[in-house]
């Protein structure tokens, strides 16, 4: 017989009673709203096809670089977990031994947040009593296997069991939202939005930015051979996306630099990247403009800004060029915000029509920079503790070091930013235990009373998001 | 019936029994000790004039930009607070209304330092025993509208009741210290001091630099048309300072660099600023050097020296231009000291005449510098978490990734910089009751035994303080 | 009667029953096994010679810069301790004196590492049962002194007694290994092994260097005239190392910065180095070319690879020029590891050969760059929390700080690093309380379940530190 897998009720919640107590009494006021994701990466193909997920290693592992990053950090090859390549190397195909080699090394999660997020998931979603090691895997294979054959576990039926409300996918530029249009032609009610992310066409250092030019004058109906095209075609795609329903665009950059060029000089810049001429100098400052830029362009429709700066992405090379991105090997960076967003907040920073959301990978940045600007400039928000900082410990320290100077009221509520479907409840969860656990030690410490809590408890589960977001 | 407004006797000391009962005993031996604020930005005319508060919101909201900021972070008009603005825009003066606004909005201090303190303020300096908001916050306005009117609540007589055995002000270079002069002649026997800060004569970017240094020369009785006289008259003014009870000065600097110039270098440097023809790197080199100088007078006449870096000043231009400084928009910035000081540390910290107290807004600092530098150099003493770190987590830090490596005789105790005069005995009171469930953590842990403790918290809420600013 | 020393059996644990409880629990799992020290700085002398220790001044206090550059912040001069001069400075030789001065100022240490080893080391290696200070002195001088001339306070019977099964020395590259091989030809059965450490080599700004070279090559009987030599002479010595038991090499270096040179320019600046006409940049990017030279031998012979980056040595000149190097006076600087190991972890990270153990100064590195590559690179480990962070807070920050991204398995396990060694078992016992008051930190938040926190404590305890060192 294995050990069972038991997921206590006060779990996450200190252990000292007399927080426990408050944690459990603030959580049971959140616990059943419903889940508000404004950010992450689910396929919409799943909601539009509504096809059953085709077996356990394919919907839980092969897909989530959080898991599989620890296994390779362990010596176990990609290749043998069945990670699909892009220049011909074979991989394993035997899933029910990929399976076994994922069961065998899960003690390596013990302490992560994906352990945490994976049994919530085997428990409550999937009903699993046991925990999953290498000798309890086949069976729990076994057990997965029969219930994603079953229509409970479409992923329509899961999306409404897990009372989402909002599910926001990320989508490039060219993207013809045609999934997202089958969904709202298939009378289906649930409420999946698609986000405008220009990343392909905005940095002109991407390697496949000529391609991603070319796609979106296609969409467009118009060659972009000038800047000023560049920006209307943005401009048209942004509408295009808002009428699909979008309410947010987002960017993800190595850098939060913001600088304007003038017309001449952004022009100038664009025709070197049409040329395939242009440095890593130029196309950062490219970017910097381009942040002002889409700070512009929500003022004038609206969009929510989010910004996600501080990944070195693919950083090993090797694996980059065998797997290609988001395979676990993107590293956070030290990451300034004072002087990088000046240019950006100074013109557009005091416009009540701007919600910017900014995230960061460094953490240090929140008490010293990110607390002092999101407590004074009026449209900036700062987005919860992200990615790698998505954990017990890292929430944790995200309010510990945001709230004293920016409030609660100035940060913008749980974002999972997850591509792992059936993590989400899992996650929301986690946070909305987290934040519960931190007010009741503001409660048991009487920095604050409980009638306080309770109002910002469901502010931070549940209110902010939708008000930031505009939902 | 309005939600009361209670201060537990508890408040801020862990919930943990253990700890909380030694936390207490501890805090019992340290609460009624005379406030001791060695720096700080009260205005010396309260205690020369001694003139009632005009009203709530000109007592508390008005000149705390650690209130307004986050009100105007959340869409709130500076004006509309009544804010005085220096370009002429009309702000709002019905203070009754601005206080509504103030009290409809308390709700965004939850959790802040700003919230504990003015808690603290409302229930223990005025008696409010209802909470703040939309409701009750005509009621307040009136109760304490009346308070102000009596002569226990006139300045002078608030002082005494707060049991303030020295309080700090700060002062410019050209400062005549007439009303510290006014308050000796009274015959009050209150101790209220003044520091010398030459921030705007010694940062030659000022944009006010040149009528900085007509003022100084004016004061001292000859024209500072040389760097020889600049120094000369900075030593006459300390010297003047010191007799009128001066027992430190004060640099606010963007960064900590310091760098010794040949007088040929600072001399032209400086005849470079008379032309109005200083650029940044210039300012910076003298800026560092002044630094230098400032440790060398210290050696000389005996002044504490206050280092206080990593401020970007007035990072929202807009609100700059309409609203002047110290509005709220001064954002840290990450600050190195390991090299920055090593040229002073070198020359002049291992002296041990020199006194020089070292504060930073880069919490990364604390134990990876500056804890370091204090924990080896006999001339350097670290200051208590500042600004936006004077909070019950910032203090809880400080302690946390100081103590180890410097331990807590090469720290200051609590300094309060604040320029909220009724906000004083809530800071000190909070610095005391964390300073004291910090020892209660390391007394419930074994870690020091509770003799040790007592020792040491008596250290931190008043001999430490006295001896480092040498009382 | 003095004060009692007493070691409460559940000191560091956390005060609340239900943490202190299990971490009681798993710590008896482990307290008790074998010590295993794979770095540090003991001087291999004592166990060759197994010599009385002279007295507790020369013990404890005179080679442990911990203790005596805390004495030196408050304005205690090093000459009055007994410290030895480089510079002919006569110093105190009075070794009674001495220690009572440590004694009055014993207090300082409260809340150390430092406090908290001695106090372990007094009373559980020389059964003192009082706590030291002026009073209790020179009691406590005598009983050590006593003790010290007794067989049992010999270095073997000490290291016997401590249960120490592998003890690690470091070692310059033109080390002769003699006392090695006497311990060897000695019969005696302990376990203290070499490690390769050659900064004095691989350094060209190390004023010594063109001394070391040329003592390296007398003792590899060729003349080192060329950068080819040069790495013949390093493999040479790794390999002799290697057959007198080296498990290991390390570097010390200012930056982590790694870039491969060509062998011309490898050469040039080589040759540069022997005229002496080498500069700051030359010399650095000669260090970050023999990181990459390491690593690729490392992989060639299989001594793991321990890189120490992130200190400014001797930061007070005055000091370093009257009393030499270790003297109290490194001061750690920010350090960058997402770029700067780049291309050492592109060309060497994924090979299962490599085993490169990275440490920090810099605590900001923890969770935004060193848990996300050792979560990802196979070949790279964490090791734990190093010098000023050896201690209960800061092994609490890392493995918050590091757990959640890199899981407890890319991390090492304890390394003590020090030159104290009657402080080993002191260290030893305090990592393995807080680790096991970390794990059950987790139990009680039901992160994890008492059978996987008993695996991982093991592993921290023992399991890992064996593995990762090849033993």
């Amino acid at each position: 017989m294995n050990e069972p897998l038991i997921l206590d009720e006060n779990r996450f919640f200190d252990s000292d009673p007399a927080i426990r107590r408050i944690a459990r009494d603030l959580y049971q006021g959140v616990k059943d709203l419903p889940i508000v994701s404004p950010h992450g990466h689910v396929d919409p193909k799943l909601f539009s096809q509504n096809r059953p997920f085709p077996d356990p290693a394919e919907l839980i592992l092969i897909p989530d670089h959080y898991i599989f990053r620890m296994l390779y950090s362990q010596g176990i090859k990609l290749e043998s977990l069945g990670i699909p390549t892009i220049d011909g190397t074979p991989v394993a195909t035997d899933h029910r031994r990929i399976w076994q080699i994922f069961a065998e090394n899960y003690y390596l999660f013990a302490g992560t947040p994906t352990g945490v997020w994976l049994n919530h998931e085997l428990s409550v979603i999937f009903g699993i009593g046991e925990k999953l090691n290498g000798d309890s895997a086949m069976r729990i294979y076994d057990m997965l296997s029969e219930k994603l054959l079953s229509p409970e576990f479409l992923p329509r039926a899961l999306f409404e069991r897990m009372n989402i409300e909002v599910l926001t996918t990320t989508d490039g530029a060219a993207d013809t939202l045609a999934e997202h249009q089958a969904m709202r032609d298939s009378g289906w009610k649930g409420r999946v939005l698609p986000a405008f992310r220009p990343d392909a066409v905005t940095n002109l250092a991407n390697p496949g930015w000529q391609k991603a030019i070319e796609e979106l004058g296609a969409i467009c109906g118009f060659e972009i051979d000038s800047y000023a095209r560049f920006i209307t075609a943005l401009e048209q795609r942004r509408a295009f996306f808002k009428q699909m329903g979008a309410l947010s665009t987002d960017q993800g950059v190595e850098s939060p630099w913001t600088q304007e060029l003038s017309p001449v000089e952004a022009e100038k810049i664009f025709q070197l990247a049409r040329k395939g001429q242009v440095g890593k100098p130029e196309a950062d400052r490219f970017t910097a403009h381009m942040i002002m830029e889409m700070a512009r362009m929500s003022i004038e429709d609206g969009l929510v800004m989010q910004l996600h700066p501080g990944a070195l992405r693919n950083h090993n090379q090797a694996i980059y060029h065998r797997f290609g991105p988001d395979k676990g090997c993107d590293i956070p960076i030290q990451t300034e915000y004072t002087r990088n967003l000046q240019p950006l907040l100074n013109k557009y920073g005091n416009d009540p029509r701007l919600s910017l959301v900014v995230f960061t990978l460094d953490e240090t940045s929140y008490a010293r920079e990110l607390a002092p600007l999101a407590g004074h400039y009026p449209a900036m928000k700062l987005g919860p503790s992200w990615w790698f900082h998505d954990s017990i410990e890292g929430m944790t320290r995200f309010r510990q070091q945001v709230t004293e100077t920016a409030g609660f009221y100035n940060t913008t509520g749980f974002v999972d930013d997850t591509r792992a479907f059936p993590s989400i409840p899992a996650r929301h969860d986690l946070a909305r235990r987290i934040d519960a656990n931190f007010l009741a030690g503001l409660v048991a410490r009487h920095i604050i009373d409980l009638s306080d809590a309770r109002r910002v408890s469901r502010a931070l589960a549940y209110e902010l998001v939708k008000q930031t977001y505009k939902l």
